[in-house]
């Protein structure tokens, strides 16, 4: 993991990195406390389709994480987004970006190869991070939805240092799209909030539904709210918040 | 209102009353902060079917809402309930009373005219708490789910003076049974919490579904998580209090 620059705003200190991917170089950023000084609990911050490792909504989350708990944040750029957008779709409009999103998705290889790339970049970030002494083994959780959740229910399953996650944004149904999540989606079993839209034009009502549904945990709370997709309402972050620290926070 | 008993324990004063209903008294429970002065936030909390004025999850949200945001807090034998449960019902086991009281619903005219009744007896109960010097003309929030939820729609459409609601574990499908309740959820515009278990055995999923659908709120969350009827988790009796804080503090 190397540093790229540091900056330090009320008491929040931002890092720009770069960790070693299994296959490129992976730009991210780290937020701890100032002066930070032994292990702490992490929350790895997973971005939306065309946002990137700094949307305002992530670097929000983040900083309150940090502010309010002590804890670290982190957040990466996944395949193709930020950093890692290919030149030629550096300048499109957002709407011809997400079209070329879908595109490249199916010509790479659809749903479990972009998981599989998404999850070990987020697995390398993981080792990385546990190596700094201001983060060490503290517990782990995972805030992502929509891509996010796509790219995040492989990860928890999967990742058993990650102990608390938030999803949402995101649905299921049977079909070769989304083949083996529904088995992954079983496999997450750590305690678990759920975002639903109620209004939502891209994860569908009964699919998000069917999603909630389909998770092994035994804490799971899903909270839904009136909107669309991208109008998640602020309380749902501050409940993020909440949730993130009673299931992360170490007694002291 | 009359004062029957007053006790205070950790910080509440806790007063038996008895409030003159429009067709015969009304026992009830008050609770304020020790030495109370001056107006404050009330929530009425309605409890559910077969239960009364002093259940447990109803004593334990009153007294939190007391010790932890100096608000007032009430409670009501509901006609049938507690107090007013007839004489040779009173040995019966919870299912023979449960059987009971839905026999009786139908003998005394179904849903309209119990709701009709419930509601005049809340109303009374309000205009009586309104006129003590330490609740005054404050903010009115109402918690109560199941049979709390089934008279508390009709309660917050027609009271202008209730400012947020917690309501859930109820349902609403097209037929007689409920006839005309869909317009009264619709006429629920305040800032709304509900509850929903996953597995309830009594308001089934889709039905809870659609009657969170039809309220007319603009600010509506919906808290699902798994279980049945009787098993809301803790955590959302937190949160219950949360958003009634949030809704009806008065700021300082």
């Amino acid at each position: 993991m190397h540093t790229i620059s540091e900056t330090t705003q009320r008491g929040v200190t931002e890092r720009a990195v770069t960790i070693a991917g299994p296959r490129e170089p992976v730009p991210g950023v780290l937020w701890t406390p100032e002066d930070a000084d032994g292990s702490r609990p992490l929350v790895l911050i997973g971005h939306g389709g065309s946002q990137h490792k700094r949307s305002p909504n992530v670097t929000a989350l983040a900083r309150r994480l940090v502010r309010h708990h002590g804890f670290a944040a982190a957040a990466i750029d996944l395949p193709g987004h930020g950093d890692r957008t290919p030149p030629d779709e550096r300048r499109m409009s957002l709407r011809e970006r997400q079209m070329r999103l879908r595109e490249r998705h199916i010509a790479d290889g659809g749903h479990q190869v972009a998981s599989a790339r998404a999850v070990e970049d987020w697995r390398a970030t993981l080792d990385a991070l546990s190596a700094r002494d201001e983060i060490g083994a503290g517990p782990v959780g995972y805030w992502g939805v929509s891509m996010g959740t796509r790219f995040g229910v492989p990860l928890v399953a999967c990742e058993p240092r990650i102990e608390a996650a938030v999803l949402g944004l995101f649905g299921w149904a049977p079909g070769p799209r989304l083949a083996g999540y529904d088995d992954l989606a079983r496999q997450v079993c750590v305690p678990l909030l759920f975002l639903v839209q109620w209004d939502d034009e891209l994860a569908r009502r009964p699919y998000a539904l069917a999603l909630y549904d389909l998770f092994g945990s035994r804490t799971k709370t899903l909270h839904a709210n009136p909107g669309r997709h991208v109008e998640i309402p602020a309380a749902e972050y501050a409940a993020s918040e909440a949730f993130l620290a009673a299931h992360l926070a170490v007694p002291r």
